[in-house]
């Protein structure tokens, strides 16, 4: 990973390479107004912020922010299944790639993992897993946990998700959306929050990608799995002794949909990029464009070349495949820019 | 624990319930300045924070920002001792207290109690505890921790930190500070952050107490302590993507010592507290006020009353104990105006 | 810790340093009888072996054998208690200072321990530790564990367990017995297995120390408690996969209760122990011999020229507090024999 | 599974449906001699089996008796590597299908599995997972963890294993093996244990499916790795307090290589049973008979006929395979009666 500043104030690295957004800024600030605040959620910014989220989710919504995504995803997989039981998802999922083993040695869970070509999972990627019930040496599949939008940059569409969820259901299991851009997939689709909630469970609901300084929640969807948590959140470091400025923060995110401007501006730009880059001989994206990421293989020498000026990273090293994210405050100019280098390298 | 709002701005119920030090709030805004960084600590804030660091507390100092101190007490466990090696610490040490069997479960590691009357561990009450070396039925002592300033308002003399420093280095022990209140000790006891760390192997940071919205670190004073810590952070969920964000906020309270007027004006409005209550008939103060804490014995009822308009804790419902909290945004009109309630609830 | 071999072939240092019944030998050469049977517990001995527990516990007995102690607690404590839950205990209990920190590593949970002088518990100590429920920042009480008989030779009589068992229940807590020497226990008390265990809710059944060549179990007296434990057992490394083997052994102790003569015989040799040696001049017996252990204090150096020819262990080196133990297959002769060196030593 | 009691005394269920061999029968009688015996490995029966492994593996082996399998994996992987490193291993590997999450839960490392056809590691499989090293959010690839004989019933070659373990030890990583069956392997191979375990850093040396009432052992080929083992077998639930009955059992094993003839027997019989079935019409073997196993595709129902009268378990219904496995005193009888009853009902 090459982090070296570059002549662009903006690359396309990471959508948690931006700053935050100004109303969130003004949010903190806001939220400390000299007076002082219960800590550990007792205060009036929290009771604010669930009652957004119980406007977009319902009021079977329980709400836990925490700090950051493996901490959500680590609260969510310890309070939705036993130790014996598992967690079927993608092999390329960030629990199972990107979490340093947080579930197994943290949750102390087993990830039950499948090959996919996209990042997504469908009922019969997932019916592959679900065997051995009753058998006790084998782990038990528990949860249905998927990405949305996915490592990969695609999008599961509601009715896909429908899918999963009554498969899950129907078999005893729960389902999970490890919801990092769980903004940027409802911008993409077009629908609320709770549409895209819909038939889940819990959802491991992203802030910090979204613009936020620090903040995720681990919101339930049906109050009964929520019954531990208060302990499991604490118990798991998740608890933040001034939890009103991680609620002010998500409010700033939830208020008037302010998400759905920025995530889908990350969107467009990601489309935006691929529809230039896709255009250029030489360029091969490997992956749909749905929601913020761009995944493309570039003539071998070609991505060097182009991180001399820009950061962004390799993805699969073996086929020349990088990887683009687009963030809330990346611009045209940005794209463009950026399209035109592409264009520059791989032309010649 | 009653949080309702009272008609007092601020009270007295804990350092976590101020809000956040207007140049901390300016910091986290200026590190937002429109241009991406490098996430998870490639990043220029903290390589500034890293100097900053160096300067107060040496070349040898490796730090390693977190989000709250229970994930600070968790990390640094984990990188001190070995699963079958336990920590000496007082009965009323936070990690053993209030971290809802973190260190257990979350570290997997076992505490060694020690009762205390004043919350500090001497060499002799240590002594006690360090037997059965080389008894694989017995959990191996390998940590001292110590909280300064303490869960009760206590402080350690540099003195006292030295010979505790000593007993566990010759007996193969590593020294760990809880330090929450790391500046409200330092700026007591008028020493450096590096006079106050002068042979401890490892202290857990506070900033959140001392103005900071969220934001404490992991500081290993001997790099070999440092070796397996990357890993461990991440893995124990504490690595901030956004890490600018806390590194940022840490430099803001290490600039020119700016903690130590903040951490200072807690301590002085415990003290001002200490002399105005402590002249009240009836009001008995039980430990020495030597940081930003004062624990006081009422009459039967006087708490309640009390706390119809101020926020604060009941200590110890058996014998009528209260802890109030001085923060760095206690004011003196703050102070009297309490000190004056006192007064009258238990004066009539 | 001596071992090595001395004059004589039974000394007083553990009951496990005693071999196995010759009646358990003889059924683990019966379950070996060429035919195949089914691992892990799909098998005839087991099925006999619960119902041989049935008839002592009662239909709602639920028996898990395992391998040892440390194991039987651990799965227990899994079992009891939510991950944010802890057990009382007194402060010598085995699973607190003699299981390597087992209960905290494996099972992750806190033990929530009372200083007491004869090992026992009572409501009111325990009553000491049933604070702060429902704070999210303090491990919440849930499981009472009390030895049977205790790491100090004492008992419980079936009042005091009665009484532990109502406050527990009242309390909304659970009740458990460490039960390594739940045999001794039962045959000091004159009482029987199910007697024993009224208003318990799991025990930790001790095999080994009773007499086999290894082999505890883990039993639930309340059915709803152990529907986990199936998987739990296996997942904390406890199932045995010939498990006919543990099953014939836990058998042939059951059996017409073999185990009253054998741990009655421990229990009478330290009795008769504790006659001889509390008679003689300068011996202290420091705690009531009411199963097979005797504790004493003797004059200074009097137990290290005693150890050249007698095998036991120094209990508290501070005091010269000497533990001894008599086991199934201790005689009279080795009590008269070991007594009389005693008084030599001492009467010097 | 169905484990009812058929006609036949021995079937093809499991190696662990056996008995034990009556010198271990024996061995345990011997060991119970009347005298007393230090607890948990200070014991004369501990010393000659450590001298027996040393004589089989060499001077540096350094061995802890433990209880079983997944018990020595647990223990074995927790030594040798740190919580964010990771196992790669076979996806068909106990460790990761048969040990219900131990390893996660437990152990708490995380398994880096490769899918085979045949059970089987190569260094061509193992390098797929050697990346990311020093990436703090992957887990760290540092033992490659093989099964001989592997659960699909093949072997590595001393060639083989050479290969894996000059590529472990070139990138930094240590070679592990489930040996399970480790002296059904040697068996086969026609070597020594010593050379089977050549190159290889620990060994979960299996001695229950050879003919033990219960009991294997971890054995470091390289004292360093050995270092906290004391430790980590006790607080891994792993330390027997009889262990003399655990050492004796191994030495009857090994004296004289008695595992030789009785490992061999049951791989003996499962050549003569492929050759057989083999040569049914109908009957597919669908991995090479090197070891115990025999694995076959039958014609559809033809398995439920036979379980009828014969215990053994379906591999995998979605392709009616089958798994028959032989043990030390499976005869040929058996085997005949067994091969004749597979042709009569697949003649059909």
């Amino acid at each position: 990973m090459s982090d070296h500043p570059t002549a662009h104030p903006r690359g396309f690295g990471s959508d948690n390479h931006a700053g935050a957004l100004p109303e969130v800024l003004e949010a903190l600030a806001a939220a400390s107004d000299g007076t002082h605040a219960g800590s550990y959620g007792h205060d009036a910014w929290t009771e604010r912020m669930e009652a957004a989220f119980a406007r977009e989710l319902g009021e079977n919504a329980r709400v836990f922010p925490v700090f950051n995504g493996t901490g959500a995803n680590t609260v969510a997989m310890r309070a939705l299944c036993q130790p014996w039981e598992g967690i079927v998802c993608a092999e390329t999922a960030h629990v199972n790639v990107d979490e340093c083993g947080a579930i197994e040695r943290i949750a102390g869970r087993k990830l039950l993992t499948v090959p996919t070509t996209d990042g997504k999972l469908t009922p019969e990627l997932v019916e592959r897993r679900l065997v051995r019930f009753g058998d006790e040496h084998a782990t038990q599949p528990k949860v249905v946990s998927i990405t949305q939008s996915t490592e990969l940059g695609t999008l599961y569409t509601l009715d896909e998700i429908r899918a999963l969820s009554e498969q899950a259901h129907e078999r005893g299991l729960l389902l999970h959306i490890d919801g990092a851009r769980f903004t940027n997939a409802a911008a993409a689709l077009g629908c609320s929050l709770g549409e895209l909630a819909q038939g889940v469970d819990a959802v491991s609901f992203g802030g910090t990608k979204a613009g936020l300084v620090f903040g995720e929640a681990v919101v339930f969807l049906r109050p009964e799995l929520a019954e531990g948590a208060l302990f499991l959140r604490k118990q798991t470091l998740m608890l933040a002794s001034k939890q009103r400025f991680v609620a002010a923060q998500l409010l700033a995110l939830l208020e008037d949909e302010r998400w759905r401007a920025t995530a889908g501006n990350a969107n467009a730009m990601a489309r935006r990029l691929a529809e230039k880059v896709g255009a250029i001989p030489g360029v091969e994206l490997t992956q749909e464009v749905q929601a913020n990421a761009v995944f493309a293989i570039l003539p071998p020498g070609a991505a060097e070349k182009l991180q001399e000026d820009w950061l962004f990273y390799t993805w699969d090293e073996a086929r020349d495949e990088v990887r683009w994210m687009c963030s809330w405050d990346t611009t045209a100019e940005d794209v463009d820019a950026f399209a035109a280098a592409v264009g520059e390298v791989v032309g010649r």
